[in-house]
């Protein structure tokens, strides 16, 4: 197939661009290189069946319709994936995540391109009431503006599934990990005990419950979906347990062989609009036949193996 | 207190500013004219507490600010309520619903105004599993643009109350009618049968069950909640009651007093995005205090009332 893979340079993107190159598949990667890393793509970008179109979805939108043009499919990753620091640039999840969405939406529907898989995010389901929590959960509150966004944008492509004759899969992660992750706790806390081993401050009180996937997991469900003929479908993907942070702070801090004094910053949430208890009932999609092959555990160690090896991506600013 | 009304020139807008300064408020009513009508405005614009400031959400933000610093709420109502035509201008329910809400939210955060209620729509719930829906029906799959629209800005305000410290308050109504109402069935059926009483062309096959609400009940909604304190409430309204769209010809018939041939173009649905049946649970805005004075049918009879003695009403263009 031909595929454009958005967010392609990215964390995600990179790792499912390798993917579907090892696979046979053309693909055509959009990025603006906001929080992609050329290094990810070294391998793809000399493939011949590859090529890389660096413009942003969101004032570039013009320049989608040659990309697009003639292409099977839209993998939609890209995104402003930061949650924590929302409220330091209030308009950019909805200029990334919202307004680009519908670009690439318009696009596709000009060009006749009419098959979209698109990255979600359990963060979509607010402070759940339910847990662990289905796609068909009680009609959700948002706490952040990532979410928000994310949500908006799942209804875009819902309304195009319905009235533009659009091939819709949403997929709602729980946060990603592995190979090239680039930001979030595990990075944090790398960064910070590289700094000083004997000492780690860990926002909130430790007890926040999240899950975790690796990222190779993750591939796999979103590749199973390529082909797959319906109108539109919600699929929550993550592994069958949940951690507290403090928790993953052991296996960090084990995996390192440092041994720190944990400092809390208190509170039961790590910042305005983090959710305090993410975990997703996957039933649905291991009943179509996906399935993990990593624990939450394994998921973390494999992250800061990756970034022992690859210092750089450690040093990558976090923070805006 | 010091009001402000976006879509205060609107059908529901300006009765509900005709209702606040009746009361004894302050309001400053913002609107675009796209289909806001000044002769709603006939006797508000000329009253001492009422000011009016013409511009359009989503491309004059910046003069945002003056209108909204020192008012204590703002009731957001305008919007882009064009559902059917959504997609002749796939790009309008984004702008005018989305952006322009982002925009109002932002002149607020800025300055320090934290009160919003916002008019949403039974809509976001797309085909509700459950009826009568309740506002923590299963997830919702979106339908139409508008919609999506309405879902995304919904989820901005939530983000905004917990996020920035907002005081929200999100109605979804069923379709409004009554008094200055200027599109929907009701103006197309009064618009037809004024040009040919013998012959009444009705889309879909008159089946579609929907609910309906008088103007004035909506507007008791409103403003029994502009000094309620609370993080975020969510409150469908409606009547306790459906009836299908050929119940509703039937009415419409009676009043004018005619007699057609009913002609139907077929099918389960008026258009694309269309909702065969839209019913919502609101016994969370009963158990508030607020109750309904008019029925389903004293809702359409005195909307068709309102047309007859205000033909220019009927002239208005609905298609865009």
């Amino acid at each position: 197939m031909n595929v454009v893979v958005t967010g392609g340079a990215g964390f995600i993107g990179s790792n499912l661009t390798d993917d579907l190159l090892a696979s046979g598949h053309q693909v055509r990667i959009i990025d603006n290189f906001s929080t992609g890393q050329r290094p990810f793509l070294s391998e793809a970008s000399s493939h011949p069946n590859c090529d890389l179109f660096e413009l942003d979805l969101f004032t570039q939108s013009e320049c989608l319709l040659d990309v697009i043009h003639g292409t099977d499919i839209v993998v939609h990753l890209a995104a402003n994936a930061d949650v924590r620091f929302g409220w330091d640039h209030p308009g950019r999840d909805l200029e990334q995540n919202v307004v680009a969405t519908h670009n690439v939406l318009e696009a596709m529907r000009t060009t006749g391109v009419r098959r979209i898989l698109f990255s979600s995010t359990g963060s979509v389901y607010g402070e759940a009431s339910v847990i662990p929590t289905p796609e068909d959960a009680p009609f959700p509150v948002q706490t952040s503006l990532y979410g928000a966004s994310k949500l908006a944008a799942e209804g875009l492509l819902q309304a195009y599934a319905e009235g533009a004759g659009f091939e819709v899969t949403i997929f709602r992660f729980v946060s990603v990990m592995g190979a090239r992750y680039t930001h979030g706790h595990v990075v944090d806390f790398v960064r910070k005990l590289r700094r000083d081993p004997s000492k780690l401050e860990i926002l909130g009180d430790g007890s926040q419950r999240k899950s975790y996937m690796d990222v190779s997991d993750c591939i796999a469900a979103v590749t199973a979906q390529l082909d797959r003929d319906h109108r539109c479908e919600v699929f929550n993907l993550g592994v069958d347990d949940y951690c507290s942070i403090a928790e993953s702070a052991g296996w960090i801090c084990a995996r390192l062989g440092v041994d720190p004094e944990l400092v809390y910053s208190g509170g039961d949430r790590g910042w305005v609009g983090d959710n305090p208890f993410i975990f997703l009932d996957t039933a649905k999609a291991r009943a179509a036949g996906w399935e993990t092959h990593f624990s939450i555990r394994e998921a973390v160690e494999r992250t800061v193996d990756y970034l022992v090896e690859h210092p750089w991506v450690v040093d990558l600013q976090d923070a805006p």
